[in-house]
């Protein structure tokens, strides 16, 4: 596969937009579609780089096409049909979709991709708005390895691991593993910094005396603090949270599996959505175990 | 206070044994006891030392008292009443307690050394057996700032951290959050490695990738490749970790808080526990989750 220079990058969320910065940054021409055009001029006169009105557009004379948009709709809308961007690709181009997706979704693009010439990766990321704008997120893909392989300098100027999990699909599946220990690991930092604030102790404390031991972990260095504080605007939101469990529980189901505490922190988020927090951080959990929370 | 040089160890579990070494072998005098006296001896011929053949002969002539037993009925028989250390203890000795106990055992402990003009201090751990035996602990304290400060050249010794929480009872009330978090990340990785099987993906690739993201932990790093091997026989046995969880829900309801997940979990542990496997690592909860598991 030739070296890549071109690339087009669809979808400029809290996520897209530094993402694409940095591929630009790392010397890739970089073309920037998002569907609120004023975000892409946004870009533009933040990073240099060129925007496109239509992902039609975008697709057009590039080696590879990233896009990091919503949900499984969002991107057949961008990716699929006349209008999108898999139909104006030239053979050879590379698809890589960092959106968290269901894993038939990434099978049914994939399968889409090699009929027009084209090679797919699905390939979601961790490591939140922080991890996209330092450029260490953590990369999950699945695909055929010659594909993964080509991406590597793209994967270097956002990320700081890669790692292909199988053929495509299993990026997506990596990522449902990583949402279902999420879900967990807050769910027991919530009640654990509920059971520290009501027993009088100091959260910083905690934090540092933990971080040393067997609890530690990501979510109690970056939202213990947050979460004592009841600051919740920033992060990743409970909306997005909710479509990725949904994804995973579907899936396990389809495998036979059942999950429980990922079932019963999802039904958390649906009461926090509910009750008007669905843009939280998904550390909000901690408000749930508040003894005034209506049904206590 | 005087610095400290003799000290008494009692109780050498699989944390007791080597935390006792590792004080004799930073230079400290060290006597210990062990209610099977033939670990006592094996310890004096592992690393030099003494041995004492009751909790009060243990406490005669010391600087400082360490206990790391059971639970709350052993540590009281080890330390309380007439043939216990406290009665034996020279006036300014200081006694730590590495036991995870109740809060209320902790200032019980405290309001007894008082009276007898000894310093005490809860100091319960976490990092297991492999912190215990590589001196890389994590030590959760509650007592006075000078007996914490008089502690710190024994703590440094077997601990890479150690952190004065409050008052007495403040390190039991640390380490009981920590037990929270725990069930969560263990219940939640738990279910991500289910996932991560039923799905066909490597869990080394697996573990590799979710470790650099919003899904890390300690448990990940240290428990998703075993788990997935389905060992336990090694590590923090569910025995342990059930009298843990009942001491933190016991506090959480006196507290006026409910732990659904914790208390969730507890519930999983006694299954486990009624099955036999009560002497596995707390990991073992994935085996809940198989398919074939009674009641699915």
């Amino acid at each position: 596969m030739a070296s890549i220079q071109r690339v087009s990058f669809l979808g400029l969320g809290v996520m897209g937009f530094p993402m694409a910065g940095h591929l630009q940054q790392a010397g890739f021409e970089v073309c920037v579609y998002n569907r609120t055009a004023s975000k892409a001029a946004k870009w533009v006169e933040a990073y240099g780089g060129s925007e496109a009105d239509t992902p039609a557009g975008a697709a057009q004379d590039v080696d590879a096409i990233l896009v990091c948009v919503g949900n499984d709709d969002d991107v057949r809308s961008i990716l699929l049909g006349e209008g999108g961007a898999l139909a104006h690709a030239r053979p050879g181009t590379l698809i890589i979709d960092h959106t968290t997706t269901s894993a038939d979704l990434a099978r049914e693009l994939d399968a889409a991709c090699r009929e027009k010439g084209l090679s797919f990766i699905d390939a979601p990321v961790s490591g939140g708005q922080a991890g996209a704008e330092n450029a260490q997120l953590s990369i999950m893909c699945g695909g055929e390895p010659e594909a993964f392989e080509s991406a590597q300098p793209l994967f270097d100027a956002i990320g700081k691991q890669s790692r292909l999990l199988g053929p495509a699909g299993s990026g997506q599946l990596c990522k449902m593993v990583n949402q279902v220990c999420i879900a967990g690991i807050l769910q027991g930092l919530a009640e654990g910094i509920s059971l520290a604030k009501a027993a009088g102790l100091n959260i910083e404390d905690v934090q540092q005396v933990l971080g040393g031991g067997a609890a530690q972990s990501w979510q109690l260095n970056n939202r213990a603090l947050t979460m004592a504080e009841d600051t919740f605007d920033f992060g990743f939101a409970i909306d997005w949270m909710r479509k990725d469990l949904n994804y995973a529980l579907a899936e396990a189901s389809r495998l036979g599996l059942e999950l429980p505490v990922a079932t019963e922190v999802n039904g958390y988020y649906r009461e926090l959505q509910d009750a008007g927090m669905n843009r939280c951080d998904t550390s909000v959990l901690i408000r749930r175990l508040a003894p005034e929370w209506p049904g206590k």
